[in-house]
């Protein structure tokens, strides 16, 4: 091997475990809910429910997150990072999400989703991601 | 002890577990930031580096993350976890925070905060939160 490759390959060996620290590789997926206020305790049990299932059963499923609004308890933000796209597309085919989506399908007023890429996924080091 | 004290406690001691698995107590900060476009890698750059020394040298902080909107380049959404409150006040008195918001007060053309509470913190067991 040359040196010029040498070093090619060195660059892209750094370049590779610059990456895996932020995980840009990650599929991320934000929401923007607003919530019939009636329904709100139904639809956080749902939530809590499809989360927990999430988590213990798909592979790629890392985190399912949803907050609620201080300041406007029917909005709920969600905050999902799976492996890669192709996780993403085996939980949506799931029973549980599925289930989920049957349940509370009435109780959502309104839902944004908003595509984003990683910037930074920081996490206590040996926690995924 | 009376068995219906011991009811009572065991009682308890499930609902500590529900408890946990969702997380509640944690304390989780969203921010939305609008970028100036021509200071975006270096916003970007500056955010890895606080997030990885967030989770690295602070017990409390549990994860910081940062994604750009596909739809919008200049938008950045931030979703941080926290322990609690404490850990957080804790996070931003650090001089890696510090630096971070000095180097990067002038590439933020807006910012707006959104408090909010935890309804579900899934993530893969064994992984903190």
């Amino acid at each position: 091997m040359n040196k010029a490759l040498s070093i090619a390959l060195l660059l892209l060996s750094c370049y590779g475990v610059a990456m895996s620290q932020d995980t840009p590789s990650r599929y991320v997926r934000l929401a923007e809910l607003e919530i019939e206020p009636a329904q709100m305790d139904a639809f956080v049990a749902a939530t809590r429910e499809v989360g927990q299932a999430s988590v213990r059963s798909e592979d790629g499923c890392i985190a399912l997150y949803a907050v609620v609004e201080k300041d406007n308890p029917a909005r709920v933000r969600v905050f999902e990072i799976y492996r890669d796209a192709t996780a993403y597309e085996a939980h949506v085919q799931t029973a549980h999400f599925r289930t989920f989506r049957t349940t509370t399908d009435s109780m959502v007023r309104t839902r944004k989703l908003i595509d984003a890429n990683p910037v930074s996924l920081a996490t206590k080091p040996g926690v995924v991601p």
